[in-house]
């Protein structure tokens, strides 16, 4: 990258405003953010970030599953455009970064334009993905998929939530769902901004990571099943519990987690318990656990101890303990020439950057495959995340928006 | 009781077809039932339950909690009824026979005393009892408390299940409320057969078991908090995880409850999580226990080492654990009178009856304090409840209609 052509540098005040003025809707009172994916809440994040949009002069179009595009036009309309995107949606309870920081960013990359007086010749286009945290309706990363192909529309607005409320009839309620057609075009280009969500940049003293590639995943349910029989009369010593194995399972796979580290990280969290009564033994209890890892053997490893474990339990207990529903998500390699030229940029800034791998899922990887893509990490404090403590400084912000401008205002010039 | 009084006996054959008739309502392949209160289930159930109740010539009437009255007239209109009663709801699922036994058994004791052409001085009134189970909304034997006025009624209909609907909603939905007023008034006496939900009675080979008393029961909520974070990037070593915390408990729980057995039983069968999402940490658990027993002292050094437990884990994993929500239910006796004349019913028929007391809650248990109240428990299959394999024979379940024919027949004659 040619350091004579950088811009000065995006907004900093403004992009940490327009941070916590989202951060705030849905605001908790530990000063993090409930922003369910087409929760009420998100229904009004999506009306600021419009506003913001228009206000930016920027044309927005809303797709069927409620991904919301806001278009910076190119001198060449035709062209592909460059694509910036990430989420406003939270965790049930997030943070104020975790998705905001990617979309704001977007903006504060176009105002930066605006103010250098810079027409692309490419289009660019910020997106605010629907249901990235997967926390409300399963699965996550749902509107990159569905705009990439990769998730069916159909099978997308049927899922539903704990209470029963659809994709489909929550887009409705909160007036989300747009008219555009869905799979949408490979863009020329995809960018990312996001916090790291680890310790890494902060205890090494660094402002960027340009991410290599992302981790080996295997999730799946662990499904026990008991039997019926009244927790008041039956004993003790002839009770089949599920909820007992279950929580020997919690054990060990929490176990198997810490013997793993630092090759990955292992969990179990999540529970359903059947009938879930005090007056009824538990007949029928399921766990979702995930690893990740960066070596796809280390994975097979640990799926295989966690097998063991469940035989072992099973055995214990004598209760039947399945392991189902298994999910693998591979790794994926961003592009070597964007890392190249993220690096270069941070240094012409004077700003300390490092390459680095992610543990975690971003909207980027639906992208990684179909066009040049990158994902920026700034740091994070404590590497806390999903977490209403989740924080990120003034400055870290906006030099991870600055290495966005540069990435994208090169990429909106090429061919 | 005097021998030559005593009726015939039930029709065993009907009783039972009516058994398996209700039973097939949100019939379960497992042969189990699944009727959770004001379910639609419940309402096919209770137009059934009208439907026979017609039938025999029993003239109907429904409170605002939705119990069901069927009453025989008495000579004497003015005098205070004889009430049989239990409960159509099931568990989720349940058995055919736990609440069904005791208000189809009220039915073929009115039927009998028709066959006799008797007409007793007081009215008979057979009860179906809205939400005995508590399964779906707590807390369980709630018509009856309603009734007695032990539970208010706007508290009651307030209630919501785990999707959010209302008691009230509910009621509506199905068109279960009616208009009598609560509480109503007390009865002359209160009868209740029911299968005896643990394995005694079929261990000795007796027919009947006259209860004596109810157990000392404590229960309440053990509250975990941990703290938010993300399942893929922060280190094992530096979470604080409620559901490890949790798993921990529900083991020591059950611990606790083996190493009393058998002077009661301790269990924690139900567990919430959050956000109980597969990328967080869970930061809070919550876990709700009981004890039965029938000797409080016992109740109370058992509460006292859950409390240690939970100070013990509190220490060991640094989290905060909260035990709240006590509540206690203290023992209560039966009418001795009664037992004695049940006793005596069941030697001049030739069944085998003992004396017995009840580990569980009963609609019967609302009644105690405030008339002279029985009882009556018949043998179930390996003492085997709250499960689609509960099982009573037509022979087990007739003989109890038997007795308390003799029991109610005897009462609404009284003074």
């Amino acid at each position: 990258m040619d350091g004579r052509t950088q811009l000065g540098g995006i907004d900093k005040e403004r992009l940490w405003a327009d941070l916590m003025t989202l951060g705030a809707i849905g605001g908790t009172a530990a000063g993090g953010s409930m922003r369910g994916a087409l929760s009420s809440a998100d229904r009004e994040g999506r009306a600021l970030f419009a506003h913001w949009a228009r206000e930016a002069g920027l044309a927005l179009r809303v797709d069927r599953i409620g991904n919301m595009f806001a278009r910076r036009e190119g001198r060449n309309p035709q062209a592909a455009p460059v694509v910036i995107g990430s989420h406003l949606d939270t965790q049930l309870p997030g943070g104020k970064f975790d998705g905001p920081l990617g979309v704001l960013a977007g903006l504060a990359v176009c105002r930066a334009l605006d103010a250098a007086g810079t027409v692309t010749a490419r289009p660019i286009e910020v997106v605010n993905w629907t249901n990235e945290e997967g926390a409300r309706f399963q699965p996550g990363v749902m509107g990159s998929a569905v705009y990439t192909g990769a998730l069916d529309l159909t099978q997308a607005l049927s899922r539903t939530d704990p209470t029963g409320a659809s994709v489909e009839g929550e887009l409705a309620r909160i007036g989300a769902a747009g008219t555009t057609p869905v799979p949408g075009a490979v863009p020329h280009s995809y960018f990312e901004l996001h916090i790291e969500q680890g310790p890494e940049l902060e205890e090494a003293g660094l402002d960027i990571a340009m991410v290599t590639r992302s981790s080996a995943m295997c999730s799946g349910y662990a499904t026990i099943r008991g039997e019926n029989g009244h927790t008041q009369t039956l004993a003790m010593s002839k009770r089949r519990n599920a909820l007992t194995a279950a929580a020997k399972l919690v054990l060990a796979i929490d176990a198997i987690g810490a013997s793993i580290e630092p090759h990955g990280m292992v969990s179990a969290s999540v529970i359903e318990n059947w009938p879930n009564n005090r007056v009824n033994i538990p007949h029928l209890s399921k766990l979702s656990w995930a690893i990740v890892g960066f070596d796809p053997a280390i994975r097979e490893a640990t799926v295989a101890r966690i097998e063991a474990a469940c035989a072992g339990i099973a055995t214990e207990t004598g209760l039947v303990i399945e392991l189902d529903h298994r999910h693998y998500r591979e790794p994926c390699l961003f592009d070597e020439a964007l890392i190249g030229k993220g690096l270069e940029a941070a240094a012409t800034r004077g700003y300390a950057a490092t390459r680095m791998p992610t543990l975690t899922a971003h909207d980027a990887l639906s992208f990684c495959a179909l066009c040049p893509t990158a994902l920026v990490f700034v740091p994070c404090e404590g590497g806390i995340s999903h977490s209403e403590a989740e924080w990120c400084s003034p400055d870290q912000a906006a030099k991870g928006a600055d290495i966005l401008l540069d990435l994208v205002q090169e990429a909106a010039e090429s061919e």
